[in-house]
């Protein structure tokens, strides 16, 4: 009767196969639109199954109109169920998940060394802050982060940058890319050009583009961002990596600053500071964000994946006031909120200052690992190379001058078993910046770097 | 000698402050470029502080370009560096937090139970889960989720809904909010128009607006979606909650259904299955998603928030494989992936069924509670009211024949306090549904649910 097939042992009730098996029956066409169904009893007596399980299947046809049953007549399959089989087919892609290819060095840049986070101190902290969070906490508790955590980021930029912020403009977001997406968004009613440094982070140019900015390229040099460069445009906002340009390394003097805020002022456009890695500079203090020069024009962008662990997912935005009506709205419709265990978390090892201690500690090593680069390319290659940029980040950017470096290289050095990024990957304009490389050297250890150093000469040499 | 001030217990270090001191100066034009500064010698005299600190001060000025020192000559303040005090005036806004009104009983939708949440247990999970976590989660471990939980996943919609799916069509997202948000980003290329439910959540009107949508309302009754209502339109897709119709509480009978999903196959458009809460059926299991009738058209939208708590922000869309390459890019621009600690917990709690058990204990408790209302609603208003839709979710629709239910009775409800949302608040064409009111009631206890029905009848009253 009817074909129904049970499988007993399938982790899905008998009563849930019935009522699949006969709807599918009943879209496929197999059981016609008024249709007679035999009764409960005759069915549970086919199925060798309860009377009860066949009446709870019944119901569920029911309760969704798949079969109607009037008192005293018999239960008859309900009409317009018909569907065809389905019209789209179902397309055989490849999963793209991510890359499974295992270099023997991986310099790929932004990767801070997680062998060295205090794991067990961030559990224990994540355990403490998970059982002290209000009840408050677990429902929507606000667009704009937790209290705590806005009060310790405000306190943090103050002693680590010098930045004075009130808690109240500080919005955490879900890492730096959320926050360059959700600045897009409220930007986008300013203008449609947006400038940003060539090269620069290929990741972010993607966020602006993919939400409809049309890039207005500036050429950065040792310096970073070229100001005299900057020509009257359309723009509404310009995109900058001032206190350490990625990927090549440069800090913006003082004077390109003032000129870049002075130019901003006079075309009337945002500036948003990506400070994405200023806690790791060697020789000197952090430098000081250009949104302390002008904080009602510029937004600045922090984040702590590069400097606890990427998976957090917590960066911010500070915001000037006219922006934060808007953030809130934009915020509640992208995605809410950030969840709150982290964000509580983070706030107690902001405020115990054991992120300034991870900082100095991570600071130290990262800063051996850059001069052991240095070292063991100097004994490789001699004078034919020299580092671009400021003493600092987790990478660096080498000029091997006459060299050409595209994506024919990239390939043999993955043949050889290394991953290299050409600055020119992240050029707007290709072809301007191709004898330089990016080594990230933050993630490897000693040896490491000497083993990749000696497989890049080789690579070179060919 | 400058007018530099100290203060020797703010948090900030003494070579920072007067760091600070003279870069405000120069942008400001008090010190004027070309300038000689004073000999740190005579600068730590002036400042009683040590000469290490006033070097460190200028080294730091030095290596953001403020001041130029030759060997020999005196150190002088660089050029270009005059800033206009800044243009734009501080807005001061009032901070336009959360509401803090506080409500006797609020009667809001879509709260879930909070006090009656495991949470002790969940930590544990939160503990075990974060200690066993791999390395490589720390880090960027995908856009899609964590492979544990997109299988956990899988799993629960096939035993709690009759949904076969393969765990790699699962994508993790934070919340649902953010699945609807990535959705229009990805159907955006298919054309501007997008039809919805009227009423719908308005929250979710909203997010489509904001993608620049055009909103193409179909009405609603009883039974759901007006099937009979939908014409040949420009329209990529379609928005529908048909598991339990929000905020009317219809479920979309098997016959509109299949008109449904045919008028989608004619008009060549995706339908978006929010299936928010159907986990909370009272009278029968959960209703079956409109995906398992043609998964290649229908994109399924699930989320946990309803169930367990809503900070959690986790929810997950079925997508179709012709989009999988196109979310993965999407999903790594707006950011990036989940945190691991919640994806990892949630993949435990579903593999060990604790949310099943949880699931099956807060159904009867907002199933009594659903009880509790309609008593209370009947022996204060007799029969002048009835309810609409199924016997699920956490909140009810009652209509009030021949009554004008406007914002002015919302705030005759809050002056009395007690919150109450109109359905017309939710409605696109307002009007056609003024006499109906919304009441969540699943995070009130019985004396709450009592005492709010009797401030309603005042209201009412009045």
């Amino acid at each position: 009767m009817l074909g129904i097939e049970l499988h007993r042992n399938s982790g899905i009730s008998l009563a849930r196969q019935i009522y699949q098996a006969l709807r599918n029956q009943m879209t496929e066409g197999r059981l016609k639109q008024g249709e007679a169904l035999p009764s409960t009893r005759e069915m549970a007596r086919h199925l060798s199954v309860s009377r009860n399980t066949v009446c709870e299947a019944y119901e569920m046809l029911s309760s969704e109109g798949f079969i109607e049953s009037r008192q005293g007549s018999q239960t008859r399959v309900a009409n317009g169920l018909l569907l065809e089989k389905t019209d789209l087919p179902v397309e055989n892609i490849e999963e793209s998940g991510p890359s499974t290819f295992s270099y023997l060095v991986d310099f790929r840049t932004g990767q801070p060394d997680l062998r060295y986070f205090p794991k067990s101190l961030w559990l224990q902290y994540i355990r403490k802050a998970s059982e002290d969070l209000p009840q408050e906490q677990w429902g929507y508790s606000g667009t704009e982060g937790i209290p705590a955590l806005r009060k310790a980021i405000a306190d943090w930029v103050f002693r680590s940058k010098g930045m004075t912020v009130s808690s109240q403009d500080i919005f955490v977001t879900s890492g730096a890319t959320q926050a360059l997406h959700l600045l897009a968004e409220l930007l986008s009613v300013y203008g449609k050009d947006i400038l940003m440094e060539d090269p620069c982070h290929i990741g972010m140019l993607r966020v602006l583009q993919g939400k409809g900015f049309n890039i207005l390229p500036v050429p950065v040099d040792k310096q970073g961002l070229q100001t005299d460069s900057l020509k009257r445009n359309s723009a509404c906002a310009i995109y900058v990596t001032p206190s350490h340009q990625f990927p090549l390394g440069g800090i913006l003097p003082a004077t390109r600053r003032a000129a870049l805020i002075r130019f901003a002022r006079e075309n009337d456009l945002f500036i948003i500071e990506d400070d994405y890695d200023s806690e790791f500079r060697y020789c000197g203090p952090p430098v000081a964000p250009l949104c302390t020069m002008d904080p009602q024009r510029v937004i600045y962008v922090g984040t702590f994946s590069k400097i606890l662990y990427p998976a957090l997912r917590i960066g911010y935005v500070v915001l000037p006031h006219k922006f934060h009506s808007q953030w809130r709205y934009l915020r509640r419709h992208v995605d809410v909120q950030n969840p709150p265990f982290e964000q509580a978390a983070l706030a107690e090892y902001l405020r115990t200052r054991k992120l300034d201690r991870h900082v100095r500690q991570m600071r130290k090593l990262y800063g051996q690992r850059r001069e052991i680069l240095l070292q063991a390319m100097e004994e490789k290659f001699g004078r034919v190379w020299h580092p671009w940029g400021d003493a600092s980040g987790l990478h660096l950017a080498l000029e091997f001058p006459g060299f050409h470096f595209d994506e024919s290289f990239t390939l043999r050095c993955k043949e050889s078993g290394i991953r290299i990024t050409p600055v020119d990957y992240h050029s707007i304009h290709k072809g301007v910046h191709l004898d330089k490389l990016l080594l990230g050297y933050g993630h490897l250890e000693a040896k490491e770097i000497r083993k990749g150093v000696t497989l890049l000469y080789d690579c070179i040499q060919k």
